[in-house]
């Protein structure tokens, strides 16, 4: 009898055995779980539970394409195992978080926090933490929220600083001591920054002010410089029912297709000079812009009352080439790693829908329990993300 | 003793749940197998032996990093299982065969042959023929050896015919109706091709006259356009020892880092508009002109008399920032998914050398037989790889 339970056991464990680069996590905002999917047969593999508040949560992937790193907005750092769909650990590391990365040898998995503002750096086998970096600025007995957080080549993090206007740049080669440089005056309330794909140029966008503050990676010594002046005006203007996030800027060959904030208009800007290149008219304030992973189409979902649609814009001819009605709730968008489909969540339909990114036709339905972000294993294999 | 037997198979079986996307295969030239290893710890898992003649053999991987297909150069397509490390399948396609390349949705591998001249391609999961299609010119009773395959977005294989100077594009959408667009008087004698990064443009180098054959995927209507009318003039300069792998162009920002044939020197192309934008001395005839994945520094290395040799390029300044000498027969180069480490392979010293890519500090040394190409499973991901 014992045998015979070692046995199904070990029977259960076979069937974990399988490659890892088309799954996917997705995350179930209400309930606390996430979804193990896969994107090869377009199925839903399991369910782990008990990650706590998941509004707002994302996720970073080892470099083995196993584990994922969910960051909760309660604090809470949990590591799961897609392959065998448990819970492998969690640790509430802080009181208020919004966000994390994972550095470029896979060894460290860095959080920025709200509360207590700063950045909690730890160790992606053990969750042991490795370096602690409060967001000091002032005189230095006051703490900044954390935003921007990503990696970099070179085992580097670049995270800003919303209360100081700061951008900070954290070298982790030597993890006991990490060298910190700080850019300061960069711009009042950095809300959310971005790294191109190349890992080359950090970006946060301000809402205390109009304009973006550029760093250039390779150029330290130039130090931050001021983008896009016009950026950020259109919060004058109407309402923003939900600030953009820039994760999702989609650069797709020179051009990079950023939401305008605040307006119905997604902005084209040219990376050779970071100049604003052209605006294009849309449905709605735009929350994702991304691209296709061929550049070749750009993909843009909307902030309530439009968050029942989608639209398709060609990066080439700048014009709208396809619209889509998936339903109230569109929260996010991911497209499977060499763009033969995209998966989007309908939040208010409680499912997943797979788009043919060609002909547009609905290839898969999945349900989901109020599903917010998708990540697929292969951006363990990509800068920033 | 019957159930001990079972235990014991499942035991190896449980051996293998791991994730796979850290793994990787080193061709082994003489012995005609592949080492399996991964690249977290640097670590050799296993060998798979009895996949043929391994000349000049290249690899693409399956959808969820898995599977690797191995293009012989005796027409042998070898399917191997890199997680449980055995030989799934393998057929001799055809008597000399040059790679292939595997769709989009993963579900069709093209193999490029120059005996019978054509492309056949196979579905991934039995390596049953599923279309053949006869690379026939002039009156139609002639066939043309096949060069440059590739893999394009929207379900297209590329490539183009030696003898008949043309390139052809295959839409396989409906697999049982291939559409084939071709495309004619591109140049003479292309020996290879290249697809950049993003899958939009397919570049043909011409042996048999200067110049290289750019066709634009977007917009086929254009035509075969020729570009950088200098390139291939050093073939009246110098006695070419090896023909350039064009598949190895460095894309950093708005320019290619290309090896120049016969001289000792990269060419810069400037992707803006395909002119020529510098050029760079070197130690040798290149060979593999590799960007790290971050475009920061390119990787050079160099055909007989001057194979011993790597040289690192700063792609901003375009001055060479370092010089290594791992040993004789250095034959190829393939970066970590996020770039922090190289390996090589050193053919005359039956070994690999991983490098640390920021210090070029030596991390590892691996025993591999004659060792030749290197692929890991992060290649499944990626547009024409």
């Amino acid at each position: 009898m014992k045998l015979l339970l070692v046995l199904l056991l070990l029977l259960s464990n076979v069937s974990w055995a399988r490659g890892t680069g088309d799954l996917g996590i997705i995350i179930e905002r209400a309930t606390g779980s996430v979804k193990v999917v896969e994107n090869s047969g377009n199925t839903v593999l399991g369910t782990i539970t008990g990650l706590g508040d998941l509004s707002h949560a994302s996720a970073v992937y080892s470099r083995d394409a196993r584990y994922a790193f969910v960051f909760g907005r309660d604090g809470g750092l949990t590591k799961i195992d897609v392959l065998s769909k448990t819970l492998v650990n969690r640790t509430i590391q802080s009181g208020n978080s919004i966000g994390g990365a994972i550095s470029q040898d896979g060894k460290l998995v860095a959080v920025s926090n709200y509360k207590p503002g700063g950045v909690k750096i730890f160790d992606t086998e053990t969750l042991d933490l490795v370096a602690d970096i409060p967001a000091t600025y002032g005189e230095g007995n006051l703490l900044s929220k954390v935003i921007g957080l990503v990696d970099a080549p070179d085992q580097i993090f670049v995270f800003s600083l919303w209360d100081a206007g700061e951008t900070w740049v954290v070298d982790m080669k030597d993890v006991k001591n990490p060298v910190i440089t700080k850019f300061r005056d960069i711009g009042r309330n950095p809300y959310d920054a971005l790294i191109t794909p190349d890992g080359r140029y950090y970006i946060a966008g301000l809402f205390g002010e109009d304009g973006m503050a550029l760093l250039d990676l390779w150029n330290l010594d130039k130090g931050v410089k001021r983008i896009l002046p016009g950026y950020g005006k259109g919060q004058k203007k109407l309402p923003v029912y939900k600030m953009p996030h820039l994760e999702g800027w989609a650069i797709a060959g020179n051009y990079a297709f950023v939401p305008a904030v605040g307006l119905h208009e997604v902005l084209v800007i040219n990376t050779l000079d970071w100049t604003e290149a052209g605006r294009i008219p849309v449905h709605g304030q735009p929350v994702f812009v991304m691209a296709r992973p061929d550049g070749r189409h750009v993909w843009v979902n909307f902030a309530v009352p439009n968050n029942d649609t989608i639209q398709v814009i060609d990066s080439q001819s700048l014009k709208l080439v396809k619209q889509l009605q998936p339903g109230k709730g569109v929260l996010h968008m991911e497209f499977e790693p060499r763009g033969e489909e995209v998966w989007l969540s309908v939040r208010d339909k409680n499912k997943i829908q797979v788009y043919n990114t060609t002909d547009f036709s609905v290839k898969a339905e999945l349900y989901a329990d109020t599903p917010s972000g998708i990540f697929f294993t292969s951006r363990a294999h990509r800068i920033g993300l």
